[in-house]
């Protein structure tokens, strides 16, 4: 017989006793707040459509590369778990019962026993012995109306969710839903058509200028964004979000800009003009949010495919982009002497590496009027690692000049455990704070009903 | 009706009650220790003059860019401020306490409240509404005699107090606080005589070598800064400071230091030969340490200045230094494998990047006799980071390989609260370690005696 | 009267009393488990010869660098600690014990203290007072037979230990150790016979190829590699162990590489040449292990002999190796393309920059099958240091993508206590991770029993 998990109604707060009652009175504050998702991965499809989830193991494991890497290093081929193909989804799911044990502690291990717990209503403990039992109860359940995308949506209390699109996305999907009352917005995403390196460069680049009829010169480059974006605005959109390896920008003369911008597009720039021509581009987006109003996020420092073989056999999002080592005091530095503190300019920077936590990106934001601490992202939106966050952005930059959190993904029934997350974690950490003597409680009340909702909203200019 | 605050006399200590008594009993024995500050920049003119203290803003918030640059990522402008000008005081306040929840849990907030508290007796909470009344309190207070830069010297329990100081200034108000019976001790700064990219550093280099009279040779220069060290050793100071982006060191060839000497001076020296003539500066620094016996303090880490717009309208010291990546081991390595066990030779180093802790600086002075670990400064002087610091680096090297609390400070009003602050955060550490078993209570309590007076007193020759 | 220690039985267990008891539970389980040390520096003939120790002090202090350097610092020169020649073993135990306040807190006072209590049943506190007297108790118990090294093998529950050898090594030590059940097992170590830069390379790859007799080519030197790899895998080695300054892999064509090794023979490679050599070899290393199985094990980052002088008067290992930042991410991709997923290959990365931990190494684990995160190593393997690992990596990789502990060490004395310290701090974590609710308290057992015997041994290939 298996036994059901049952759940800690303090997971994730502090031992010592008087900091957890302290955090917890801070947690049950936020525990119902609405969710603000201003940046995340779910296709607008999923919403518009409202079709029924596919079935469990398409939902929770093939498309989630938190998870399917962690089944890979443990010797699991991903075409077994359906990626990149099609695979049984009972057969994926017993692959995931199987090595259960291995997520104990993760932050994905966690997610997923909340999205069993919180969103499917089934308790008992994943592994071998239940593998078939909990799959098809999982199918049941999805089977049922109220587990339909729009319905969970309405259940998650989530007030407006922001997705990722291509800058050439008609964005019809959005307006239908802004039309039924949901507020999903689009997020304009344009790496693939900044970044000569990116696969098929040339011709994204191409079918830019063809969408919006301009010439294939620099400036007609520029407008062919600038169109783009404003049509991005005209549906919704608050934000776009540029994904790079290395946050470099510089300031070029548009010359040298005209002259580059040809070279990558005959494909004759050489490494060290792609990468000039990617820091001027990286510029030019934070121009282009001077002017439109669009909040500029930055998600930098990953190297992106970092194993090629399985990057050409499963393509992109297969589980190996890896953080590297990031500078943004000196990469940003061409971009915050013009924009830094441009009225209205919001620059959201999300890191992966923790070092420059304390070192660069709190200090920056304790001067650039443009600049927010992006939340915990990637690897590092787990309780530890938000905690480690907050301990060192907090004593330079307080706690206003957060972005406040983002789910960033696109497994669509963990957005409630991600959020709740975030908000164990942050009541935890003011807890602490409280009990410290340093700052009161009424204090903290305030920031922890800030952080879930006034402040991204500003932030993200919601 | 304004609420009074009621600071809790356990705040800062850990939260677990048993960890909790250890600390406060630590924190007890230290608590009205003298206060020894080796390194630290209150004007000596304060002390010198001891006129009354001009007017609270200009006290606690204009000249204080740890205030400043807070309020000016909020959107206020710096000369709303009174930098760089004139600004109507009791405005600057209300700036402050409209702004005040910004600086909730961070280090200037926890200090300004101590300020308030401790030093000026004001336990209002600030805020818009408490704006005037408390500017009315702090004016009177400061207009009582008690309140003058001596009195408060006094009563903050200084036993000795470094200034930092340019290398032509006289020294004359050191001499005369000497005789008056105050410790107060100038520090070497040559920066601006040694970094051919400081403003005006051909200028700066003429007027050292017409005061000194030497000759415009690379032999001169060395001697006229050997002149102007011996200066400062007769009118008291105990050791040199230097401020660094990196701390790189060379040590070259006379011939090659002389051919960089005349390059940096006639302005044609290349980026390249500018980097290495500040590299071979470090090293004559410490020669010129181990030849006089001045500590040797190294600031490195920092680019200062990040916002050139608001460096030439503002100037230096205005809220944009920001931290970078810093390498001691390879960039100290000419000048240890030179001096580093040179008798008599203290070398304290001082950083910004809190990866170096464990990493470099705590296996550096671990091995050589001249490194001292310098204590967490700018970003890093507060509770968690102190907390981090000690957790870093003292199961590599212990606690006596630390260069006991700097405050670095120019508000004055701070000083006993930032001492305080190290001090509650240093039982803190050690309460842990009696409370998880690993040194002795007996051990802990001689530490914590060591740390606020005998250790600094010997890491600084004091 | 010097007063006996009373150790804590539970020390280093977290304070917060609940946490506490669970983490005792989870100690308790593993406490008295065998000990599995998969990478160390005893020397084989200590246990093969099984002769008495010679005395405390070299047995102790003299070839333990963690205790020299600490003692250098402070201004004891080397030579009276018997480093590179001969002291009076019971004036060296006087200067450490001269000097043992020092080491409060560190991680090599802790041990020193274990080794003294639970190995030689001696209590009394370390100082100058009772040097005497322990120095004779110490002397008497070495003296006793049960002291010898191999009682101490069977007392300290050894199931299995490796050395760490010269490719040339004959091994017949470790045959004898087996014939006589001791499981003690080689590693080969060809660090001086892969990096150009090491001492008398060109001669150690003389010796290799003359005993091997092979040709003085890149293919009979690639053979000579790994036919010594065979006569250890055949005298029952399990893995490969590489010390490098950068973990860079190159992946070069056989002409280049052999152009390389005529250049690097001859001694007229330059520095990047020499560089790019020795990145191939790490690269054919793990070809080899690929081939072979041998377990390879990477220790990256670290600067040696950094002090140029001491390394010339008293050798290598005498405590000025320093930590540097390190890329795994860039630096392994080669090796990791080519090999990261092959069947069977084990790539253990040691790192002592723990920024990696987070940004690195568990992103890498958690996607490659090879990769496994090497336990806290050299300054990290210390109480706080091993919970911070924990912290860093858990979240991302979870428990079963690192390597176990390994002690690293020649302190023969100490592996129990090194071992015993892996432990608690294991069982610290996971008990906070039970208290939090974020594992089941049989989980964390599971874990607990995991890490200290199954887990490295199926890593270590044991």
């Amino acid at each position: 017989m298996p036994q059901p998990r049952r759940r800690d109604p303090d997971r994730l707060l502090p031992a010592d006793p008087h900091t957890r009652a302290i955090a917890r009175g801070l947690y049950q504050r936020v525990a119902g707040a609405p969710i603000v998702s201003p940046h995340g991965h779910v296709p607008v499809e999923w919403l518009a459509e409202d079709q029924r989830f596919r079935n469990p193991a398409d939902l929770l494991i093939t498309h989630d590369h938190y998870v399917t890497r962690l089944l890979h290093a443990a010797g699991v081929d991903l075409e077994r778990l359906g990626v990149g193909g099609a695979a049984d989804p009972r057969a994926v799911w017993g692959l995931l019962a199987e090595h259960w044990h291995l997520f104990a502690g993760t932050a994905s291990g966690y997610w997923m026993e909340e999205a069993l717990d919180s969103v499917l209503g089934i308790e008992e403990e994943i592994g071998p012995r239940t593998a078939n039992l909990i799959y098809d109860r999982m199918a049941a359940r999805l089977a049922e109306p109220e587990f339909t995308p729009r319905a969970l949506f309405d259940r998650f209390g989530i007030e407006v969710l922001a997705t990722t699109d291509d800058p050439l996305a008609d964005l019809a999907h959005h307006d239908g839903l802004r039309a039924s009352g949901l507020r999903v917005i689009p997020t304009f995403r344009p790496d693939r058509y900044l970044d000569p390196d990116a696969r098929d460069f040339r011709e994204n680049v191409a079918r830019l200028l063809a969408a919006t009829e301009q010439p294939a010169t620099f400036d007609g480059y520029l407008a062919a964004l600038e169109e783009r974006r404003q049509h991005f605005i005209e549906h919704g959109a608050v934000s776009a979000d540029h994904g790079v390896e290395d946050p470099l920008t510089l300031d070029l003369a548009p010359e040298e800009a005209g002259r580059l911008f040809a070279g990558v597009l005959a494909g004759t720039a050489d490494a060290h003009g792609r990468r000039a021509f990617r820091a001027h581009m990286l510029f030019q987006m934070a121009r282009m949010s001077v002017a439109d109003g669009l909040v500029m996020t930055v998600h930098a420092g990953v190297l992106r495919n970092h194993h090629t073989a399985t990057f050409e056999r499963f393509g992109a999002d297969t589980g190996h982009d890896i953080p590297v080592r990031t500078d943004f005091v000196r990469g940003l530095r061409p971009l915050l002497e013009r924009f830094g503190n441009a009225d209205g300019f919001h620059l959201v920077l999300f890191a992966v590496d923790e070092t420059v936590y304390s070192r660069e990106l709190a200090p920056l934001a304790g001067f650039y009027r443009s600049v927010y601490i992006g939340a915990p992202w990637w690897f590092l939106d787990a309780p530890d690692a938000i905690g480690r966050f907050r301990a060192a952005v907090t004593e330079t930059a307080g706690f206003f000049r957060g972005s406040g959190f983002i789910d960033d993904t696109r497994a669509f029934l963990s957005i409630p455990a991600r959020h709740d997350t975030a908000r164990r974690a942050d009541a935890s950490f003011l807890a602490r704070y409280v009990a410290e003597g340093r700052i009161a409680l009424g204090t903290a009340e305030r920031i922890a009903d800030e952080l879930v909702g006034p402040l991204p909203k500003r932030v993200f200019k919601l």
